[in-house]
């Protein structure tokens, strides 16, 4: 944990770092999977599940008996709260439904847009140490809102070739029946390049480790859309003098535990919280399973006494949080400081975990300061939005003059040509 | 040309592809200057201009005389043509505006979102064969539009060390400040990484050739925002008995003009239609000033006959054009058709040149089949989607135990452990 008492701006830059991936020898260790899965299909697919996931799978596709039985397996406690997260995650991203609106801009010129769903979309859910259940709810739902086509679902299977039931539950839930078993580069290789027994997608969403991360930049390089860059997940809370220490050490630690590569900071004004906070994480820290992960995490946390407010802010604003808690009495006010930050958490009772599983928002989210560009997954992710534009002869009459002017100055006169044609038969 | 009549769908791969590009030498050359730019700042600047464009800058910055001097250049035709432009792409970019809704998920669970500015953005203008201020206006208006605090402009400088005049006026009457004279590769190194005299930005806009379009890939893959992936203009027409060859022709000429790797698709239900244009374009292409180029890119074009209107459709969609025009009295009808699609134009008096200068849609469009997956240039560009929540005490009351169960299902105790520490204090 490093402490910084009102640190000058050339100091700002080292707060702000995030932990550096060596990119170079990741790519080509990655890139070569991509090629081998592009090249060879199913089978190079099954021979890294058998490499890197210790399985042997005979078929890629998960059963209706797999589902069947999976369903069995949930409990009823579990069942209703996801069923709670459910409606909310739908509420909220229903409400972003965008309704077509048509702009006249000039007489006789009508121009819209028209939200329409991703045909093909691939969702990668990883396993390893946490079955992610609840991003495959984050994803699946807009996915289903925005009524894409064709969605599949790649998660590893472990070492018995099974995935988690709760995975097949969520799943099964949404109404997602295209689950493939595999997991790491090859599932991403296999939703982008297609083989045997996977689709081939237009895009794909879901975060993964530092492997899944860098397969997803390369095809993204080749044209396949992806959801977003990414990084480790992190949190910063800004608290002030109405803070409570136990709640601010709680969310600093729900982040920590996320592993070791995970970031937590804290801003806040003065050095009695800090040593408050401090105090409380120790206590906390204590009866937590993840402990050891957490204390790796802690050592890189940073504490930031910030005496002026707006500094305080400008400094969040660099640092671009994934995830951005201002605990304190008027946190509605300082959201309007709010200028760079992936979602954001008002006030004493709005803990990270409530927007990670169930208020509603979305927990894909921009991390490693692409919140400075990038926005998180909502239900934009799933369409494109198409212009649509109808000219009445009237409406060619009162712009087709300026676009003949502009056409000509650019030096393009068959663009000028298409309106004098029209013009000539009006 | 090449004509296909009703292909079966094993020869629809041929049809959309679009001509291939050396990537990884291009590559190479392009990772150079970009480094170098990196490590050397306005020095690189300045030799690599002088080495590409055959310019020597003192200033690479745009003065306020200069700015001066290019008001009195431009024509008062061509300034209300523009003003006309401007006021229509304002028109239909501001109703773009998202307004903040508060959805109540569950009681006393607040979510919503605020669209904020990306904080600084560069905008890429190509010089070249022709001056495009065009480009300027369309990603200049959403820029403005959306608050972004600093938007600086990149165009190179003619021999002379002169920015086109028109680009300059468009500057001006947009209120844009930070103009460099600079082009190509060095210009979105420039943006990316800033120079001594030039800004760093957090997102990079506009269209340029080969070199331009692999830096900006490069750089996104380093985490600079981008608008999106391209590749050549490209148009496809559908054309029914209701068409006027004559339009449909000048339509078809007006995109070949921009260059031998244009792109061109005529799809249409009868051999008599094909012939028709045919003829037309043959017409008209004799007087028009880009002759060469046109005949460049028409041998590359294509005509598919396809009988029946879903197939075509079909077709048109696998394409995914940047434009696609409907010269169809059905065109409203037959556009629910459409999936993929960067921008369409309805029925016979809706030329492209209308969307690419003046009607009020954007004209940076996804190329390429990126249309599939990517939206155009909008105000969305130029925003982050920021989402917030607050919970009041009931709010945490009701949702609070959903969060824990899902959390304790997902091995995350310290994430279960931030709503519990709050229900101790309820």
């Amino acid at each position: 944990m490093k402490i910084y008492i009102n640190p000058a701006k050339n100091k700002w830059t080292e707060i702000i770092q995030r932990p550096q991936i060596n990119n170079a020898a990741l790519k080509n260790i990655v890139s070569e999977i991509l090629l081998s899965v592009k090249q060879n299909g199913d089978e190079a697919i099954k021979k890294y599940s058998l490499q890197f996931d210790g399985v042997e799978l005979n078929d890629l596709k998960v059963s209706d008996e797999e589902i069947k039985a999976a369903l069995l397996v949930v409990d009823n406690e579990l069942k209703n709260a996801i069923q709670l997260a459910k409606e909310n995650i739908e509420k909220f991203h229903r409400s972003q439904k965008e309704e077509v609106k048509i702009i006249e801009t000039s007489a006789g010129v009508m121009c819209w847009r028209r939200s329409v769903a991703i045909d093909k979309v691939g969702l990668y859910i990883p396993g390893g140490t946490a079955p992610l259940f609840s991003t495959l709810l984050m994803l699946g739902i807009p996915a289903v809102l925005a009524d894409c086509r064709e969605i599949i679902v790649c998660t590893p299977a472990d070492k018995n070739g099974k995935v988690n039931p709760v995975i097949l539950y969520v799943a099964h839930l949404l109404g997602l029946k295209n689950i493939y078993k595999i997991g790491g580069v090859q599932a991403i290789a296999a939703m982008a390049y297609g083989t045997e027994s996977i689709p081939s997608v237009y895009k794909i969403f879901g975060p993964g480790n530092q492997y899944v991360t860098t397969a997803k930049q390369i095809i993204s390089s080749e044209g396949i859309a992806i959801d977003m860059p990414a990084g480790p997940s992190e949190v910063a809370v800004y608290a002030d003098e109405s803070y409570n220490p136990t709640f601010v050490a709680s969310d600093l630690l729900s982040q920590a535990e996320h592993g070791g590569d995970s970031q937590v900071l804290l801003v806040t004004a003065s050095q009695q919280i800090v040593d408050n906070v401090k105090k409380e994480i120790d206590l906390q820290l204590k009866l937590l399973s993840r402990k050891e992960k957490i204390e790796k995490s802690l050592i890189n946390s940073r504490f930031v006494i910030m005496e002026n407010i707006n500094d305080a802010f400008d400094l969040l604003n660099e640092y671009a949080p994934e995830h951005l808690i201002i605990a304190s009495d008027n946190a509605e006010l300082l959201s309007e400081k709010v200028i760079n930050a992936g979602s954001v958490f008002l006030g004493h009772y709005s803990p990270e975990s409530a927007g990670d599983y169930a208020s509603g928002t979305n927990h894909t989210l921009p991390t490693n300061g692409y919140a400075k560009a990038y926005s998180g997954v909502s239900l934009d992710s799933f369409v494109k939005k198409i212009t649509f534009q109808k000219l009445s002869k009237e409406g060619l009459k009162n712009i087709g003059n300026a676009v003949e002017v502009m056409a000509v100055a650019e030096g393009l006169d068959a663009h000028k040509n298409a309106v004098l044609m029209r013009f000539k038969n009006l």
